[in-house]
């Protein structure tokens, strides 16, 4: 089945404790359908990048298999920036630099085609804008995922809570769930959360794994334990990205389906962090990825036998 | 099979978001006994109280089929006491005030039956009182198991990495494995300790659940999501006691049997933060234990399906 994100197709300067990228490859948009890309039956994008966008790697995402139609090359403008420093630990991170660029006035038209998606995720973007795709499509997708971050708390709550309530699953992060709902506990935090829209919510915790709930109905995928993480950048895009991509290749929406999407997508971030920006999502074989399965399988699996 | 415990039986004050306790039973000892009294066929304690200690409490260990024969009561001296303060997060707290008082001049003496105990859990105490009660054991027991913190780290290393050669497994927690180890990679951290004697390292993480290594095998349990943390005091401790008294249980030493023995340490440690003190480790029945596992299977089971 073919999904549809919409998100930043973007460069990213990146300083770890292993190294430094400049204008690396980077944005939502293009984690999210790389890592989708491997699963769905295709992906497509709604963007907008600057002429300064390199050609080749558009057309690293269409040999891929993903659709460019919407994405939007604006003549004699740039691309959106941003430039993170990682702490030593890897977990935390400070933004040294946002250059919105061309998504200042970021207006996305979703071509005619791309209007009966089936899936629909979106990348973190302005509220307004995710509803703005949400009213373009034409009929329900079977699963509307969303992504955002504590800065759309802070300045547009009230836009927020209104695209909350048009989609079927959240996905974030376990401070900005705390913050949307004003509480530490994660569990809670997931009940308050479905009280807003959402069906399902997952929570991500980084190297400490994701939590997937449906209402009393709770998941706990791992992340796998790494010895060296040499670049976090895409890692939360591009578990979003695999879990969609899963749900997009087996067309079934369900609490067990979900599970195991969420071990796709954890198993596609622990791929993303070996090498610096997208370099690690470009050729990965089927026999890779059903290795890295298996990891996650041994990982967790334990025989129960009673007392 | 038989299980012998070293450490501390004490008084604790706490204070928690959720209230106040002063003076209630705690120390180590006390948590791993009461955990994996629900699975071993015995457990011994090596401790010392004063006899300001309760009788009563000693009452309800032993009815729980704890042999205190190894128990000192020195007359006219006072019980160790600990004081702390939990942060709203509940996963850091402050130590207020530690009394050493008969832990002063402890020199555990191991009654002859003890002696031949089939499993040893060492408890948090200084590395030089673990050694002694190793070399006091006739034989070798099937898995020798250690509990240390970073305080014993930063003033009698050398005694803790004598004592880490003679023993099986290392239980600590993610802040204690990365400073022992001098890394933060849990995974190369644990590497490092495999390489200082113990053949299992497990690392505790808290509300993020803990980790099994043994050389390249990497299990990962995860820690129950709970609505309300009451009280985390000794939930360190009785993850040890579940675990180790589920090995007694089995007696079988393996990465398998193992993997099981976490999830059942797991299990009683959720079971220990649900209350304040020792409490909720009082009165449990089977079936609370059976339903609390099942929890842990629903919580991480998943039919993997090759793409």
């Amino acid at each position: 089945m073919k999904l549809l994100t919409v998100g930043t197709v973007a460069f990213d300067d990146i300083e770890t404790p292993f190294g430094r990228a400049e204008k690396a490859i980077g944005g939502a948009a293009t984690y999210i359908s790389l890592a989708a890309s491997y699963f769905a039956e295709q992906v497509r994008i709604v963007s907008v990048v600057g002429d300064d966008f390199p050609e080749s790697v558009l057309q690293d995402l269409t040999s891929r298999n993903i659709d460019l139609a919407g994405l939007e090359v604006k003549k004699g403008e740039k691309s959106f920036f941003w430039a993170g420093r990682y702490h030593n630990d890897m977990n935390s991170r400070d933004t040294l630099e946002t250059q919105l660029n061309v998504l200042a006035d970021f207006n996305p038209i979703l071509p005619e085609a791309y209007k009966s998606s089936d899936f629909l995720m979106l990348g973190n973007l302005t509220p307004d804008i995710q509803l703005s795709v949400i009213e373009q499509m034409v009929g329900k997708p079977k699963l509307i995922a969303l992504d955002t971050m504590n800065f759309w708390m802070d300045i547009a709550m009230e836009s927020l809570k209104k695209v909350l309530k048009r989609i079927d699953m959240l996905i974030i992060n376990d401070e900005e769930a705390r913050q949307l709902a004003g509480t530490y506990s994660l569990v809670t935090a997931a009940a308050m959360i479905h009280e807003m829209g959402p069906k399902f919510v997952v929570i991500k915790k980084g190297e400490h794994g994701a939590l997937l709930f449906e209402g009393e109905n709770i998941f706990y995928a791992p992340a796998l334990p790494l010895a060296e993480v040499f670049d976090p950048t895409g890692a939360g895009d591009t578990f979003a990205g695999g879990l969609m991509g899963y749900l997009a290749m087996t067309g079934e929406v369900s609490f067990e389906n979900l599970k195991r999407a969420i071990i796709y997508g954890s198993a596609m971030a622990s791929f993303c962090v070996e090498k610096f920006s997208t370099e690690r999502l470009l050729n990965l074989s089927k026999v890779d990825i059903d290795a890295r399965i298996d990891k996650f399988v041994k990982l967790v699996n334990f025989d129960s036998i009673p007392v």
